[in-house]
């Protein structure tokens, strides 16, 4: 492990326990019935704990959404063609895709990365072109990338993060675009989680049941001929993993380093948890879940890092719609930390569970 | 019945297919594999059908929150003195409460009515004042109220909703308030599903096992006092309902009667839907579930009526909190549907089902 990646780690901090205090006790006296917000409460509480202030104010919003291609789409494991992930980054940069619609309905910005797309892009406007290789490897025939690109890939995320928390950011959104990824995110979660692939592995953009037993079948040879090691995140990447599902590994921990609120989306972004976890178990204080996948391995995924999803909307679409919701969900609760009156405030009577009221 | 609620009923109609239709196709040319956007698409279709075109867009957005007290109080059934109702009042014209900033987080307005406070209100900017009576009776002694006045609270919720379509809407959101409205929710949802009154009551404000065990018998000789007549909606509400519900099942019928999606809140809202739904079976389709609450009743509100809520929040404060998200996912879903790219705009290739890729 080279030393950015290393003071990264340790840069990551315990939640702040006093200011999760303070955002509890004004929660408490805040207008409505004590915990009946629910899990808007919560998350309220673990915002200040990763803001390290009681009353955090999210402004800026960003949705980091990072592609890439993989090797392994040779094995024909997708429904749609490989330059679909070059294609959709272009839809990315014309404000067409569904990530665009929900980053500006949240009143957030789209990140858009180049981790590693087959055939290069050339530079645009909009376009953070940062990529490692132009592919990963065929992971069914050997390692997907070496120890040093999956570093660099981690690496690059953390570095892309922290360009934006100087461009000014307050809670951040994961999200992918890689046709094939599925694949390799099941390979990881059977790699991490220790679950048989079959059982972590879903139809991706829309395969048959011949098309997915084709699937398992790839994904188990992959594992067969890696070998990834569960207990050395860097290895399971390496082996089976993707230029983009690196960068959003980075881009949870550089989050973490720099006390932001990360917003994790579907199965992809649950697969760079499983790694950034890996890498640094603290981490998880720092994520926050925004939906349930229908794809296969997402609850294998939450179970393992112990979240429990916002949203259960049947999506599978990926590129950070889930973490779009999620930010506006997080959003809301903050908000409503900060606004809501309190009881004096608002001149409202308080519960009476003591007192014996005529019966 | 009178001729106004009549008239309400025959002019909801069945959703326009031919705008779901053609909501439907243009989805499935969206850059995305089909399906992907889960209920977010489904919702769209529905909103379509609804609004009676193909792209629909929500703009003005709006809660109607109704409170009113309950004499049931006078039983013991809730954490708070029914003076909250009141004071509740006046922080949501203040805009301290939890419905005014999950209002302004969605661009959407609140509509504050006092369908009977208790001891009344004086008229204020911000306020539509049109109680019913200040309170129910109580309902473990009698009636909670007249058939007229059952009539009358539906009808004043039909009047309020056509007044804001006069001012400009799009989508309608239902809230609460009103302290010991829960045992009336559950008393008709009791009433209505057959459920025992033990599985469909629940801690409301936060009562305690004890107090919980003394609601439910409250409820029980309010079901045996009143006997409410479940294929006799109007019945339910006069023997165990409140003003605000009854005012909201207004809201809900006039909503359908004009082509507006109602997103409905939790419990209360849910008990609402009950009466609303069994005037006018029709309207089931105009309905959108926001988020299931802790509330135990709630669940069997949404059997009985087969809706899935979208939010799993531990929520159960009312007043339209829950209502909000779901007009934030459901202006989700529209914007999707008319900002997203098509594929050939974007020139993105489509999926290859049949094409036989190398293996």
């Amino acid at each position: 492990m080279t030393e950015r990646l290393q003071k990264t780690i340790e840069a990551i901090k315990p939640l702040d326990r006093a200011a999760m205090r303070a955002a509890g006790e004004r929660q408490d006296n805040l207008t409505k019935p004590r915990g009946s917000l629910g899990r808007l409460e919560a998350l309220a509480v673990q915002i200040a704990g990763i803001r390290r202030e009681p009353v955090p104010v999210l402004e800026n919003k960003a949705i980091i959404t990072m592609a890439a291609d993989h090797g392994v789409t040779r094995q024909a494991v997708s429904l749609y063609p490989p330059e679909v992930t070059r294609q959709m980054v272009l839809n990315f940069i014309g404000g067409g895709a569904a990530i665009n619609v929900l980053a500006r309905h949240i009143g957030g910005r789209v990140i858009v990365v180049d981790m590693g797309v087959a055939g290069g892009l050339v530079e645009m406007t909009g376009l953070v072109s940062r990529p490692v290789a132009p592919g990963t490897q065929d992971f069914s025939l050997g390692a997907a990338m070496s120890r040093q690109q999956a570093v660099t890939a981690i690496e690059t995320g953390i570095e892309i993060l922290e360009g934006e928390v100087k461009r000014g950011l307050d809670i951040v959104g994961t999200g992918d675009m890689g046709i094939g990824n599925t694949t390799s995110a099941s390979a990881i979660c059977a790699a991490v989680t220790g679950r048989p692939v079959s059982e972590v592995t879903g139809r991706g953009t829309g395969i048959d049941d011949r098309q997915l037993a084709h699937k398992v079948g790839v994904i188990e040879k992959a594992l067969n001929t890696n070998r990834p090691d569960p207990a050395d995140p860097l290895d399971v990447l390496a082996k089976v993993g993707g230029f983009e599902i690196g960068g959003l590994a980075g881009v949870m921990l550089g989050g973490a380093a720099r006390q932001m609120p990360v917003v994790i989306d579907g199965f992809i972004s649950g697969a760079a948890a499983l790694i950034a976890c890996g890498l640094a178990p603290r981490l998880k204080d720092y994520l926050i879940p925004s939906h349930l996948s229908v794809e296969a391995g997402h609850r294998a995924v939450y179970q393992h890092l112990g979240l429990k999803p916002c949203l259960d909307l049947d999506m599978r679409l990926g590129e950070g719609t889930g973490a779009a919701l999620g930010i506006f969900l997080a959003e809301a609760a903050t908000r409503l930390l900060g606004e809501m009156a309190t009881f004096k405030e608002a001149s409202v009577s308080q519960a009476e569970p003591g007192k014996k009221r005529e019966t």
